[in-house]
């Protein structure tokens, strides 16, 4: 950025000047935390953006202990000062009205939220900011007194990153390397085996859709890949084998989300899942016009932890055990475990081929786990509420569907396919939104009812 | 954009379903509010997009009494709630902390905001919220009980045009009609007189350039005009002359900033032109390095106005007749006007070539008039406010400079070099915000120094 | 280009002394016949850039003088050598084979081809040397003798501008101010006035495309101009009109193509209209499925001269009278004049509104004009030949269909829609180009046939 | 291309009876001879773009046979006709002149160049007539009656790939892959091993450039690999190192070309590399001033083979002998081989560490080798011939800098550094050519004066 390296040359001796009366000599760096003083000050609007662009490079090049101490001034110095509040308050109190209200609204902001604002005038700015929000969430952890900032950057990013601004690209073996190598890095579904792999997830039969923020060009945000086939798929592997032939894509009558990541977690809490599932089914639907059906196939990751926890009211061993039914239960006796639940989660967990009958145990044990088993008043599956609160429907429950060690260990092997109708999205997100109803496809609602019964679960949900 | 149209015809049923619900019957379209009723509740999240859409198509399409209707329902329904806001101040007082403030500030935050934040994410949104704006703007003057609204939007604006999403970019003969025809109708200090002309701006020896925002990428925020010429200008009219031949930039040494407009009303409040002019500089002189000189050649709008109300106390008639001086005072007894100052101004005003004695009068009453002239702490003229916060310095006075008739009758034929030099702009800014000095030219200091004794007019500043 | 400029001050000294070694001195420029022989010769192989640029750089600064002399040079020196050419003829005599062949190819081709190919490195190489072929046409018809080297260079610059190499693009309110005026001065058969003009061309209603070539990025070839309306249009102005407003083009069902203007001089004889027009009508189709008719609205530029001439053993003053019939005849004897087809000539391009007897008359004539009569084995008016052999069908005759002063002295205010239907465009072609035969609509077909033996002129063909 | 789909579907039935009149039944594809008899026939006028376009698709399609078979056919049918040249010849003899020198240069250009002119019209025509010659060339080693065809080929690919056609671009990690996995696939000269790999080519310390034709804009037609370093590297090994840290471009002053690739066998015999090295020689300069100097790290490819050949006259045992020296031979002498020169390469070629004596006689003998062996008049090096007709200078001999297999086998390990000064090109190119002399540097020049005498070989050149 020639024009950038002109302007530095030119006010370089402001800057020096600037850094003197800042009191911080010739000699040392000037600290991050001088940087945003000066960067807040009436200096801050002649030369803000040089001020700018000096903080936006010193923030990376902290180490964890002067990283701490910079966090340790925005909590402090940048923060709210209670005294304002009060006074503001009081004004309220005395005189409510716009104005006072507006005061108000002045005093409960932290400075810190116009020194980010100001931050991200320099060059790389926007992505600067993501990558400390990044760093602080290490840090929020064990210290909730910095959650604070973490609140203040995420109401700003949240802003910034308004749906509107972004923009939908397509990914494909034209995108540039430099980019391609960043779904290899950030794909968090179904590990990406180096070129040859990413190649085939990018073949003529697949799709690969990001979002993109202009002021980060480079990095995407969250992307999905989508394989174009005939029928609904029961099992990852054959979507992602390495040595798979390529479809015809104007054949398919099916596209399957089967992968979403999010790239930045400098972004979390901001969700662009939604927006980008249901623009994606319009692009798809514009460019294949054979396509009819748009679904997923989705990891359960929770569903064995679930299985071993049994600690909600409706999901005690009494009841899995009464899901299971006699028969089945006999069948794993054998297995020499006081526990039949843990010994059928065990097998699958194995890997081991099931026998129908603990197949159909297993299944209905995933069906109860999906529909019945909520947390703060959502689905307990976190892939499930995701999907579910975007207005998908439960449509199917595959067995042996992911034998990866991860999906062996976490989801007993089990995927689920989320249907994606258009129609359907509004009135399946209200209703489960405001009573949790799950909506599932008239087959698993047969089997739902049928066993509705025997399970006597529902009432205790 | 095909993929929105397709998903519109796909949920259109939810949509007409939504509106059912919205109880809005089938036949007559849904009012705005009702839209944004919509638009903010839960139904919201899963149709966002559509609804987004409908309300950003149906707020130009609102006739005065319509929209009128609809701010009064963002200033009502849709403003903070007092029992609230009470509520929250209540806790915070009990208990100040984290937690009581954040619930405070989101109190304090009216739900217009997020409304806002909800339509930006319809296709073309940031565009309609800045027409939506400037329609607004046009109410607050009578109506004071808007302004909170106006404030709502001015402060989600300047977050979002922030100047790390700006684009720089030359606009040339290259640039595309659609675009260049909006200098034509944005231009607003010199008027540009056709294609024609506006080839002429765009000549080898001009430049222009333009903030842009990625969310309108045709629309201009704000445009600089550059010529580059030889020496610094003292007239207008050679830099705008439709019959001008064009010189050689390579071979100029001054870039004169002869033109800058913002172009969007419902930005009004959020400044780009301290960053633009800054950039420009640095971009003219990274393509010529012979450029030595960044100066401007600007009106002094409120000349006339000021020399006719002389409220000031150190404008008053008595000291400007000191300024003239006696034989200045004589020379224009002739005119049979009883105010001398009045005499002269009208004199400047009509065009006529002043003799060497009423001209320098005129210049001295200009150069008090920069100098010495404050309101509300800053200098009273709003174009030598803009370029000296920014740290430009005052360097020279061009009588007879504007021939036009509003240059006559503003400017009274005056006007003025500002002069950008890089490595002082930082001090001066600094020394007009803090003291409310006007740093000048060697020159004009000299003519400051002789005179200030004789004016007797800076103890009263 | 910084590159090239960083190249040749580099060379710079080998360029000096490069022209010292061609004999001219330091002092004076180099003459383009120098320079040539320069590129030509082995020095051209290491230096060949920067002898071609300066040749490219010469050939468009030359006075008239010293283009005839270039040219000359062209046409004496680097002519085919008259003696090698017997060599090679005489070397293939004596044992015809793939190589004396080869060796007779090279003896054949005139060196300046060459030069030619070699000018074409230098950047704008190719531009040049189309505006150089334009500059020699208007040599050629005076001094045949120069003939060769246009036939040189047409050569080459058809196999250039092969289809293969050429871009299709759309042009409209967004491309470059640049390119627009080129419209504006291009604009061949009906003139465009101004920008506003040019605007409504643009319009959501209209389409424009033209050809261009990679290496004249800023130059377009060829352009047609199409407006999208419901029906066959009969006449020109509504379509030009500056007061019209804008039609819907989704409601369109006819696409009239109703100017196509080649852009380049220089380029005569190499024709592109016929892959033009058909790609455009590909084109459209993608964009608008509910258009079933491409058709021209096209002038009939020598209809008047050939009435005045009746040089043709078919279109005799005689035979013309029996085409008008008697009553006709009888009609225009009140005129005055001998001759009545003269007299309907003369009323017609008045702009005078003739009776229903007069104007089936003149539309008879124009029937016979378009089908019967022919040069060179081709129909006479040049807009009919073009369509008829691009496979187009001769549609309808419109009276009063022009009544711009061109179009009423050339035309006789006639126009004239052909057809263009994908699937009859071979078969069309076909038949013409073998038989002559012009295929037209039922309509016409009916009233030619009804004629026929009363006009007696078919046999005459 | 949906406009070319949908006008392959409208001119479908004219296709088919295009097909039909060409005697090919509607059961069978029409073969590629009848194809092309089509596209040269008045038919391919019309619908030439179709029929083009159905041969550029058979023409990949043909097996073995079949492409021998459509050869066969271009070679008989598509040739000159002798009669027509005859004719032609006999009318230029009886009487010469511009007319009868056209038509005899008709007479002696085959058919099928119009047929690859038309055959080019098709998209992707130019690529496959560029694949086409590529298989055509695996033919005519065997066939050399094919050379008329392959030598039509050639000529018309010249013209077209004319340098004033071709773009530099720069090719780096932005690049997309789909473009960059072609780098790894055309290197030739030091193999790419994978993404890795590719990345440390492209790295910052890195410059790729590549020359592209706008008819084929994802392939490359040659490109070259630089490295900028400090100083003159003298062996390949640390400039490909998998593991090698990146520079700092900036700190570079010298920029080296270390390996050049040609892209297209079908442009065989169409020279790119001398504008390519000049042309980025000039945008290195550009882009970083501190460069001084522009280099070469060459393998030498038939050191070794002319080491044992030895059947130039001043290439002789006794000759070579001479150059080694007495002490030189006697240290030889213990390899137990007859032939000392023999002994020399096999320690080279094995990779052995040289003493300095035996580095010395190596040197000595690649320097003989490089400067004195001569082959149709040109250097018998082919890499020292393309560059030194370049202009450029040989500067060093690298003994032991290149330990890969194909290094040692055949240059023995050694490398050369030729040297490109943008001031003495045009003057070493031309002695070179004129003369054979091989510019070489003065270390290099002193040491040859020293040995002239006593290696007695000049005067045999």
């Amino acid at each position: 950025m020639p024009l950038l390296s002109f302007w530095r040359d030119q006010v370089g001796s402001i800057a020096d000047r600037g850094r003197e009366l800042l009191s911080f000599g010739a000699k040392r760096a000037p600290e991050p935390g001088d940087l945003a003083r000066g960067l807040l000050s009436q200096r801050g609007e002649a030369s803000g953006l040089a001020l700018a662009q000096d903080l936006a490079a010193a923030i990376p090049a902290m180490d964890d202990l002067a990283f701490e101490k910079f966090v340790a001034v925005l909590a402090g110095e940048f923060a709210c000062d209670p005294k304002e509040v009060e006074n503001a308050v009081a004004a309220w109190q005395q005189q409510p009205g716009d104005k006072t209200l507006a005061a108000l609204r002045d005093a409960v902001e932290a400075p810190r939220q116009e020194l980010f604002r100001r931050l991200n005038m320099a060059p790389s700015g926007t992505a600067t900011l993501v990558r400390f929000r990044q760093r602080l969430l290490k840090l929020t952890g064990k210290r909730p007194e910095l959650r604070g900032i973490d609140e203040d950057l995420r109401h700003l990013l949240a802003s910034w990153f308004n749906r509107g601004f972004l923009r939908l690209e397509r990914i494909d073996w034209h995108t540039p390397a430099a980019l391609l190598e960043k779904l290899i890095e950030y794909e968090a579904v179904h590990e990406i085996d180096g070129w040859d792999d990413l190649r085939l997830r990018l073949a003529a039969d697949r799709r690969c859709f990001a979002f993109f923020h202009p002021a980060m060009p480079d990095e995407p945000l969250i992307f999905v890949e989508v394989a174009l086939v005939q029928g609904m798929p029961d099992a990852i592997a054959p979507l992602i084998d390495k040595q798979r032939g390529t479809g015809d894509p104007q054949a398919a009558d099916t596209a399957v989300f089967y992968s979403i990541s999010n790239c930045q977690d400098g972004l979390r809490g901001i969700s662009f899942g939604n927006f980008l599932i249901k623009q994606v089914v319009g692009e798809l639907s514009g460019e294949f016009p054979n396509l009819k059906t748009f679904v997923t196939l989705s990891p359960v990751p929770r569903l064995h932890e679930a299985l071993k926890r049994r600690d909600a009211a409706n999901f005690s061993l009494e009841r899995l055990e009464r899901i299971l039914g006699e028969e089945t239960l006999q069948a794993l006796d054998g297995d020499g475990l006081d526990d039949p639940i843990e010994a059928l989660a065990r097998r699958a967990a194995s890997g081991e081929k099931l026998s129908p009958l603990l197949a159909q145990g297993l299944h209905r044990l995933a069906l109860a786990y999906l529909t019945q088993l909520r947390q703060s008043g959502r689905a307990f599956d976190p892939v499930a509420h995701f999907h579910l609160s975007n207005g998908a429907r439960l449509e199917r429950i595959d067995l042996d569907a992911d034998r990866s060690a991860k999906g062996l260990s976490e989801s007993l092997g089990v995927m689920v396919n989320y249907l994606y109708e258009p129609k359907s999205l509004e009135a399946n997100h209200e209703r489960y939104v405001d009573t949790g109803t799950v909506p599932v496809s008239r087959k698993l609602a047969a089997e739902t009812d049928v066993a509705a019964k025997q399970w006597d679960i529902s009432e205790a949900a």
